[in-house]
């Protein structure tokens, strides 16, 4: 196996790239805070899109969430991230690249008949060096855009 | 790692579990016809759901297609499929599983700004023994519902 050289289309978004771990704290007020344990996955093939993958553990190992989705550049500095959740939800992000920082927000959110309601959601992502930080707002269940999720991750050098 | 054990709600759906190789063809009105090598996994992390991934490549090797998502049980023989895919388009299905086929329709086809225009799709995967074959009609970029898709696939034991 050869290892594709990174699309040019994808030099605004490549900072992103390899494997990220850390942990992360969760709250709304409809659950009980909480914290987890995350690891996040950007890889390519050569085309012009990142792969995305995300899964969580609770202190113990157990699996809780876990998305996946592709990360699309739009010109210099847009892009479009999209999202599918075995919680049968999808996201269809738009939003802007500011040097290493991702300002995300959902233009569709799609629900599977069982699925939660969740009507808005907001992503914002940070690298500063091998440090990766997010903070992702939501509106669900009635209840108004806000904090749902803040986490922060260091890059992994070897797998 | 501990395998972990496979969730009772997956019963009806656990004969999808596993790597699966081998080729389609594509057809669509506005598209020469294609051939494609494919690789489908389904996978499970001791919860409620099968993650779904699937790549396609040319007969050259090089990356065509690629999806992701979740299979959700709902009840005994109906299930939801979310899926993302790197040309902005996301889908979630709601169907019936029937022995060991599942046939498909797309409830939501979410589309980010940048993408093609689908507007529907329907998917039925079949599993006889150690093949796998699904069929794929969509409609899109104005042309009605039609085949688009089709192949079969083989269970791949050791990976």
């Amino acid at each position: 196996m050869t290892v594709p050289i990174v699309h040019d289309d994808l030099a605004t978004l490549e900072f992103l790239l390899g494997t990220w771990r850390g942990e992360g704290r969760g709250e709304y007020p409809t659950i009980d805070e909480f914290t987890y344990r995350e690891e996040i996955d950007f890889t390519h093939v050569g085309k012009p899109f990142l792969i995305y993958r995300q899964r969580t553990w609770d202190d113990r190992g157990g699996p809780l969430h876990t998305e996946s989705g592709y990360l699309r550049p739009v010109g210099t500095h847009a892009a479009e991230l999209i999202i599918a959740q075995p919680t049968g939800v999808t996201e269809i992000h738009t939003g802007e690249v500011f040097g290493t920082k991702l300002a995300m927000s959902a233009a569709q959110v799609g629900l599977s008949p069982t699925a939660k309601r969740v009507t808005a959601v907001t992503r914002t992502v940070s690298v500063l060096g091998d440090e990766l930080t997010y903070r992702l707002e939501m509106a669900a269940v009635g209840q108004q855009l806000q904090l749902h999720l803040e986490a922060k991750l260091y890059r992994v050098l070897d797998d």
